[in-house]
C-alpha cells in the first residue's frame, strides 16, 4: 500500500507543487520577421536569414531548438551533463526538429506533441518531474518554422496560395526555459492539464475559432480548482488564438462567470503587427508562445513589471489526413501558473 | 530553497521509485494477421476486419486505442473520471490517432512521440506521475496500423511496392496500461531514460539496425544506474528491433560486458513468423511492444510465470522529410523495470 504519497492534486485538472520549480533561465530565437515586429527587442537572438546557414527550413528549425536549448543551459551557467531531462516537442512530422537537436545532446530525452500547447506541455511535465523529486535540473522547449510548416501543413511558399483572413502566420522561433530547484527566480506554482475539445470547427485557416473552445475549458477548470479569480495574475496569456480567437475565449469565459479581457493577452496577437506586416489573425505555432514567454514575458517577470502569470498555450490537433477526411479539428489548452514570489 | 525534495535519481539516467506505481490492468487489441501470429492467444481483442468498421485505417487506428484505453479502465472496474492523466502516442503525423482517440475522453491529456518508443515513454512518465504524488490513476497508451503507416511512410498498398528482407512489418494494435497505487500487481519499480543515439544508419527499410545502438545505450545504462545484471531479470525485452536489430543488440551488449542473450526477446521477433507470415525481419510499430508488453508478458506476469521485465521499447526518430533530405536515423530506447514481488 502506498498511502504514503501525499496526493498533490487540487480539483479535478490541477496539481499545486510542493516544491515549486524555479525558471532560473529562458532563452528565445526568431526569425527575421519576428525580430521586425512589435517585440523584437524583448528576444535574444533574430537570425537575418531564416535558413540560419542550413541546407532546408526543417534543419534550420532544428538548429535554432538547439541553440535556445544550449544557450538556456549556459546562462543558468550549468553544463549539459547537469540536466537530468529534456521534454521537447514540435510540429514538424514525427518531431524531426526536436529529435534532432535531442540527438546533438547527451541528455535523457522525452518527446512530446502538443502541437502549438507544447511550451506548456512540456513546462508542465518538466516541473512535475522536479517537483516529484526525478530531476534537479530540467530543459522544457518547443519550435516552429513559418516555411517549414507552410510546406507541411498547406502549400510550398512557391507557390503563392493566397491566405485567408482568418489564418494564422507560423512563428520562426525556439524557445527554451531552464527549470532548478533553487534561487530567486520565478516559480511554476500550479499545472492545470487539458482535456481535448471539439466544437466541430473544420476549417485549417481559423484554428483560432478551432482551439478557443479548449482554452475556455483549461482557464475555467484552472479557475475553478484553484478558487482563484482573473485578477489574481498581473496576466493570463493564450499561447496563439490569434485576433480571432482570443475575441472568442475572451467572450466565452463570461459565459463562464470569468472576466478576463482587462488582464488577457494572446502571444500570436501580440508577436506580429498585422497593419505593417501582413500577418492576418496573428501568429501561431508552437515557437509562438515559447518566445512570447520566454522572451517578452519572463523578462517582464525578472525585472519585476509582473509577479504572476497563467500561461496557457494552445493546441490545434488535427494533421493534413485528418482533415482530408472530413475530420474537425480537436483542440487542447495547458495552463501552467508562473509566480514570483521574491 | 527546496531541499526538502528527496532526489529518487540513481545514477545517470535512471530513477528508483519509492513508491512503485500498480498496473492494474492492461488491454491488448490486435489486427487479423497479428492474431494469426505466434502470439495470438494472448490478445484480448482480434479484429477480424483491419478497417474495425470505420472509413479509413487512420480512423480504425484511433478507434483501436480508444477501445484499448477505455477497457483496461473497465477492467480495473473505474470509470474515465477517476483517471487523472492519459498518456498516449502514435506514429501518425501530429499524433492524431491518440488526438482523436483522447476527443472523446474526459480524461487530461498529454499527447507524446517517441516513435515506436511510446509504449515505455508513457509508461516512464505515467509511473513518476503516480510516484510524485500527481496522480491516483493513469493511463500510458499507444497504438501502430500496418495500412495507416505504409501510405505515410512508404507507399500506399495499392502499388504493391516490394519489401525489402530487412524491412519490418508494422504492427496493427494498441496497447493501454492502466496504473495505479494500491492492489497485488506487477510495479513500475525504476525507469531508465533514453539519449538519441544516432551511428549513421539511412535505410529506412533497416530500422532495427538503426535503432540498436539506443537499445544498447539504455540497457547498458540502466545496469550501470541500478548495479543490476541482465540475471536479475526473468526477461529483458525489447520493443521493435526485429530479428536483424536484436542480433545486433545482443551482440554489442557483450562489448559492454553484459550477455542477456539467454533471457533477451524482442517483440517484434516474436510477433509474427515470418516462415508463414512474410513479415521479413519482424514486427515494427508503436503498437507491437505495446500489444506484446500487455497482451503476452503482463499476463505472464499475472499468472507469475515471470516475476520481472525489463521492458525497452525502441523507437526511429525519423520521417520521410528527413531521409529524403539525406538525414540518417536516430533512434531511442526507454527502459522499465517491471517486479512482480508479492
Amino acid at each position: 500500500m502506498n498511502n504514503n504519497i501525499k496526493l498533490k492534486k487540487i480539483g479535478k485538472q490541477t496539481v499545486k507543487l510542493d516544491n515549486p520549480p524555479k525558471i532560473i533561465a529562458a532563452y528565445s530565437i526568431v526569425g527575421p520577421k519576428e525580430g521586425e515586429g512589435p517585440l523584437g527587442s524583448y528576444f535574444d537572438e533574430i537570425l537575418n536569414d531564416d535558413l540560419f546557414g542550413k541546407e532546408s527550413f526543417e534543419k534550420a528549425e532544428s538548429e535554432m531548438l538547439y541553440t535556445a536549448i544550449t544557450a538556456a543551459i549556459n546562462r543558468g551557467k550549468l553544463k549539459e551533463e547537469d540536466i537530468d531531462y529534456l521534454f521537447a516537442g514540435d510540429l514538424l512530422n514525427q518531431l524531426t526538429s526536436s529529435s534532432f537537436a535531442a540527438r546533438e545532446l547527451n541528455i535523457p530525452f522525452f518527446g512530446l506533441y502538443g502541437a502549438c500547447s507544447t511550451m506548456s506541455e512540456s513546462l508542465s511535465i518538466a516541473s512535475m518531474m522536479i517537483d516529484g523529486g526525478f530531476a534537479n535540473y530540467v530543459v522544457a522547449a518547443t519550435s516552429s518554422h513559418f516555411s517549414a510548416a507552410e510546406r507541411q501543413f498547406r502549400f510550398p511558399l512557391e507557390y503563392g496560395s493566397q491566405r485567408s483572413p482568418l489564418a494564422q502566420w507560423t512563428v520562426t522561433g525556439a524557445g527554451a526555459m531552464l527549470l532548478g530547484k533553487e534561487g530567486n527566480f520565478p516559480e511554476v506554482t500550479h499545472v492545470t492539464t487539458g482535456v481535448v475539445k471539439d466544437y466541430g470547427v473544420k476549417d485549417a485557416n481559423n484554428m483560432g475559432a478551432a482551439m478557443a473552445p479548449a482554452a475556455v475549458d483549461t482557464i475555467s477548470m484552472h479557475f475553478k480548482d484553484t478558487g482563484r479569480t482573473p485578477d489574481y495574475y498581473d496576466v493570463i496569456v493564450t499561447g496563439d488564438l490569434g485576433k480571432v480567437g482570443k475575441e472568442i475565449t475572451g467572450k466565452l469565459l463570461l459565459e463562464y462567470g470569468y472576466d478576463i479581457r482587462s488582464n488577457y493577452y494572446d502571444c500570436g496577437d501580440m508577436i506580429f503587427d498585422d497593419s505593417i506586416q501582413n500577418t492576418d489573425s496573428g501568429g501561431s505555432g508552437c515557437g509562438c508562445s515559447a518566445v512570447v514567454s520566454t522572451g517578452h514575458f519572463y523578462k517582464k517577470m525578472i525585472r519585476k513589471e509582473i509577479r504572476s502569470m497563467l500561461l496557457i498555450s494552445t493546441g490545434a490537433l488535427m494533421s493534413t489526413t485528418s482533415s482530408l477526411q472530413g475530420e474537425s479539428i480537436p483542440g487542447i489548452a495547458h495552463a501552467v501558473a508562473i509566480e514570483f514570489k521574491d
